[in-house]
This record gives structure tokens, C-alpha cells and sequence, in this order.
């Protein structure tokens, strides 16, 4: 990296969308700054300016320029700094992956927060949705160390983060991921022992205590 | 095109996703053959098997091997016949292009179908919504003739065949288009000058005739 690139992350610690952009800067080497956001005070003039749409974090400011959504800016940071890919050459190992973001992106988050937003009969549904939703991942990753086959690429960096929530899902729904995908939390281990995604990733337990102020807020139990 | 490519489309006519994929091929020059699914009574077993997660068109075969999700596919399109490019080749402007991809997956058609599927109250809050998209649209289409700038691009390929639903809209929510973003509409009739474009998209007629059948379908009215 060229001394002159500003990389700046307006960031909270505990937005799984966050820690993606950290891991793909880690993975490829790249230097940031992560200013934190004040998600449940005010955010930023620079959050709102910058990604006037959504008012969401991610958002990366290189050398001042702003990108927002997160799947965009990990596909940004691969395309800007190609080294080491991760993203296939073929096109259509790329579209797989491709397929795979988009699927992990549309169901997983949502899933989870059905989860630890109901209680009773609708808990119950979620979990059965959560659960099944793994185990379709579980077969695409198949006997693979990572859904980029050998080699750690955006797939899994998409998907790792939102493990972070899994023990808050669990505590509140009372099931255990290991016990329906073991190939899948075997996955996670694998993951963690990387460095790029250890220190991008916080603690599952004050992700819990996270989970259980929005509960507060959202006035469950 | 290698006389050796096969290239089909699982088609239904009056899906926009799957005008995406027909306008990408006119665009790239590429030849192609359409199969007609009948999603009201029964799915071929191709399609079936070929998305076996979504179940839904539209599906690009290329020499047999399938690709679903419609930006997918274009992105795809895009980069296996990469002549004319759909994309910016500077990483910042595809991301933006990428961007409002998204965006327009996420808003347009979710909301246009708030109007057709609703009445009274709840139709004029889709009504408002749906302009309001439109609206940030026109922004960012500002005075240039494509979302792609002078080139008719990857935005204008997913966007414009949404716009084959907007007399539907306008006659079940008693609104013009026009009277709101008139650029939005002089840039609808720029595409649809485009031979690659008007091929691929049905007469709006049909297609309200499609939306009528759909909401007595759903029951409403």
C-alpha cells in the first residue's frame, strides 16, 4: 500500500457487515483506520453524508472517496488490491460464489433476528428457519476446509462474521449449532484460528450482552 | 460465439429479471435459445434442478452448466463475452454501478408490487414509496442520457425492464410516472429505442393484462 491511501472504516464492533470490510483490508494487508459510530446516540455528519441512502455502516472512505454495502466494498477491496484473489479467475466459480454472497446475505442476518426477536410458537418456527438455513450452506461447503475450496476466500468472509451472533441465537432460542451442522461449526473453528478474522471478530459473549440490550429495546420478555 | 456455445435461457415473458439476461446477450451479441417456463401450472424438471434453491427464473444454461439470480447472470454475461464492456473499468465506478444494482434490486419491484397488491389507504403509501424510489433514481440519472453515462450499461440493463410493469402500476394506482420524474421517462424511452432492448421487453398492455390475472389471483378486488 502506497503511504499516501487513507483507508478509513466507519465502523461499530459489533455489526457482522463491519467486521467483513476489516477481515478483507486484514486478508489483504492493507492498513485502516476504523472510527467507531454511535449507532443508538447520533451518528457521524460523515455516516450520513457518505452514505446518505442507507445512514448505515459499513461505510469505507479510500483516500476520502465513500463505498457502502458491505458485500460491494469486500468486491471493491479484492478488485483494488488484487492481491492475494479472493474471488475464483473463472467466471463461473466467480457467479457461484457470487450466488453464495447473495444467498448468505438475504437469509442468515434475517434468520437470526427472528430468532432472538420472538418468543413461544414463532421461536420456534425461526430456529427450525435458522437451522435449515445452515444446513443447506453446510452441504455447499461439503468436505471443503472453506466455501472457497483450500484456499479462505469472500465467501467465508461474508458468512464468518455472522457467527458472531450464533451464541446470542443460542442462549435465546436454547439449540446448539454443533448439534444440527458440525461440519459447519467445524467450518467456524477453522475460521477463527486465522488472525485476519480473530482480531476483526469480538467476543461471541459481549456480542451477547449486545443482543440482549436490543431485546430490551425492542421490549421482549 | 464459438458455433460449439450453447446458450439457454429458462424464460418466462413477462419477467424483468429475465429480460435482463435476453438484453446482456442482444448487447453482447450473442445468440441464444429461450425456453418458455410455465410457472402457474407446473416448473420443468430443469429448472427445477438447475435452481434447486429458488425454483424460479430466470436460469442461463451455458453448455449446460446453470447460473440463476439475475445480476448474476449479467455480471456473468459480462465478463464471458467481455465486448461491448457493461461495466466501468475503474474499481470506485463499478462499485457505484454495483451500488445502485443493489438498490434497485432491493426497492423497485417490492415496491411496485405494494401497489398492485394493495387498496385504499396502503395504495396511496405504496404509491408515495414507489415515486420516491423513482425519484432517487432520477437523481442519480441527473442529466445523463444512461445510468452508465453516454453507454447504455449494466444499471440501464437492470433497470429498464422494470419499467415493461409501470403501466400496470399506473393504472391500478391512478398516477402518471411522467408527471413525477420526467427524466426518469425520457430515459425509459431512450432505452427503448435501443433494438437490443425492445426485443427483449414485452408491451406494457400484455403485461397489465399479466398483473390483472395476478391480482385476481391474490384475491384483491
Amino acid at each position: 500500500m502506497s503511504s499516501k491511501e487513507e483507508v478509513l472504516i466507519l465502523d461499530f464492533w459489533g455489526s457482522p457487515f463491519c467486521m467483513r470490510v476489516k477481515i478483507a483490508l486484514n486478508e489483504k494487508g492493507v492498513g485502516y483506520e476504523s472510527r467507531e459510530e454511535n449507532l443508538f446516540g447520533g451518528k457521524s455528519e460523515l455516516l450520513l453524508s457518505s452514505n446518505p441512502i442507507y445512514q448505515k455502516v459499513p461505510v469505507l472512505l479510500h483516500n476520502g472517496k465513500p463505498l457502502s454495502e458491505s458485500s460491494i466494498i469486500v468486491d471493491y477491496i479484492n478488485e483494488t488490491w488484487p492481491s492475494p484473489p479472493l474471488l475464483p479467475s473463472c467466471p463461473y466459480e466467480k457467479a457461484q460464489a457470487k450466488f453464495w454472497v447473495d444467498f448468505i446475505d438475504k437469509k442468515v442476518f434475517e434468520a437470526g433476528g427472528n430468532i432472538w426477536r420472538s418468543n413461544g410458537e414463532a421461536l420456534e418456527q425461526a430456529k427450525q428457519e435458522f437451522i435449515e438455513i445452515l444446513k443447506q450452506l453446510e452441504e455447499v461447503l461439503g468436505d471443503s476446509d472453506f466455501f472457497g475450496g483450500k484456499a479462505f476466500g469472500f465467501v467465508d468472509i461474508i458468512a464468518i462474521p455472522l457467527t458472531s451472533w450464533f451464541l446470542a441465537y443460542e442462549k435465546f432460542g436454547g439449540f446448539k449449532v454443533e448439534d444440527h451442522c458440525p461440519k459447519f461449526s467445524a467450518w467456524i473453528k477453522r475460521c477463527l484460528q486465522r488472525d485476519t478474522v480473530a482480531k476483526a471478530i469480538p467476543d461471541s459473549e459481549k456480542v451477547y450482552e449486545l443482543v440482549a440490550q436490543l431485546r430490551k429495546m425492542n421490549g421482549i420478555e
